[in-house]
């Protein structure tokens, strides 16, 4: 079962995700920590904590009733990957883009991390606001200098990420990070679901909706670099901490890509779906 | 007087420094916090204490007794803007990158960041370590969409940076954060300098030296796009944060830009020194 990070009239706190309702773990499992960091660096012991909450445990709320947040919601990274699926660099390639012979690390500043069904902001200064779904890996212990067969280990846990970008931004320098850095821009959740439910990542089907009807559709297995040689490049050069952030690649079907291009507006919703994770959706709306 | 974050024996706090001593805020102002971004956050009540503390007041310890830490150890952010030395992006065209129209803005992981005196490793994966000394600015209160007139007011204070550089890894991909952040090439510091003591920030003589050797040397009056300019232009993206460090450049003098390059090798000390600011020095070692 996944673990949310919620509120209901509270702060934010954890909790274990049943069907249709939740279990609040500061009630059910006082001695894990209400922090998903926290809880991650706890290890086993936090996990054990986890494992005997049940569906009868005290502490129950409807999930309708609560509102969910970002999992990690300050990681002291996030870190997202360019070209990773052939389909999107081909189309990427089409608008004139290099396809880079190594993998492609940018960042979303952690200011833009956002609630999975929160509204995001379509920014005054920029005209070419565009989705991203991706699948996210959450880091769950301290990695460095980690081979592509050790980086399973360090998943704590994996969720659904929409890499919002303001494509005008992005193609003004080759560093991109403020395309991918508006504040709300980083919607995530909406939950993390633990890697013994999912086994191999690599076999996850993805789908982006925007206002229903089906933008981006493809399976993990389609990634360019796999998120275990992900893992080991990114380690090469520092030390990924519990509560990073990776997003793990795109897959064709973005806006910016259509003949001819289409932008989100406000009004518009995103809706991004990976099997066994779950959904995020977000209604795009005008800055205030 | 400058803000120190130290240790002499127990966990980092803050410091006024004066001359070749410092006096401890947690024993001459106890109701100023011993964390910088929590005192940033605290705004003129803080910097009321801190002005009130002098150089009699208790807590006294001699600079060459304590260890002094990053000011700003674990920020949100950490950005800097590359090519806005007019010398040195005429040093980097003619090693055939593109000098931009716009802002360059590229991330230095936070996990990088290192103190002032601190070894600073020679990844064994790069065999092109490179230094470049700049002038960074620590953001004081929460900033988004300053005009540049209003910029000044969000700046919490000034430090020395200098953004080790991975050039064989930068140069893989023009997003060049993987080249910009091997743990501990982030060294800043020695200590944090008040607004109120530089004045403009566009008149500070920035120098670097390779065990000795002057390698760099230049005026921050050269800036292509000034501090102003940086502070409103990422503000028109996302909220900057007390404690958020920007790195504003470097000048011409770059290792990778001599001809023949001379890259960093275990052993060399780099030192970078700024006006008013103090300096900084690190010393190359061999990773273990």
């Amino acid at each position: 079962m996944p673990i949310a990070r919620f509120s209901a009239g509270g702060p934010p706190r954890l909790g274990k995700v049943f069907e249709d309702f939740l279990i609040d773990l500061t009630v059910a499992a006082p001695a894990a920590p209400s922090d998903l960091v926290a809880f991650l660096r706890m290890g086993e012991e936090a996990l054990a904590e986890f494992r005997r909450v049940g569906g009868d445990s005290p502490g129950r709320h409807a999930l309708a009733d609560v509102q969910l947040h970002a999992p990690s919601p300050n990681p002291e990274k996030y870190l997202a990957i360019g070209m990773n699926y052939a389909d999107h660099s081909a189309e990427a390639k089409a608008l004139g883009v290099d396809v880079p012979q190594w993998q492609t690390w940018f960042n979303k500043q952690v200011s833009c991390i956002h609630g999975p069904f929160d509204d995001v902001i379509s920014p005054r200064v920029s005209e070419k606001m565009d989705y991203e779904g991706e699948l996210a890996v959450v880091i769950g212990k301290a990695c460095r200098y980690a081979s592509p067969e050790q980086a399973p280990a360090f998943v704590g846990g994996y969720m659904i990420a929409n890499d919002v970008s303001a494509r005008d931004w992005q193609a003004r320098t080759g560093t991109v990070t403020l395309g991918k850095s508006f504040d709300t821009h980083g919607p995530t959740g909406p939950w993390l679901t633990l890697p013994e439910e999912i086994g191999d990542p690599h076999r996850l089907e993805i789908r982006t909706f925007v206002n229903g009807e089906v933008r981006q559709h493809a399976s993990t297995a389609d990634l360019i670099h796999s998120i275990w040689d992900q893992i080991s490049y990114l380690s090469q050069v520092m030390t990924l901490k519990p509560g990073d952030i990776l997003a793990t690649g795109t897959p064709a079907g973005v806006g910016v890509a259509r003949k001819p291009p289409v932008f989100l507006r406000p009004g518009d919703v995103v809706r991004v779906e990976i099997s066994g994770l779950g959904r995020i959706e977000n209604r795009v709306i005008a800055e205030a």
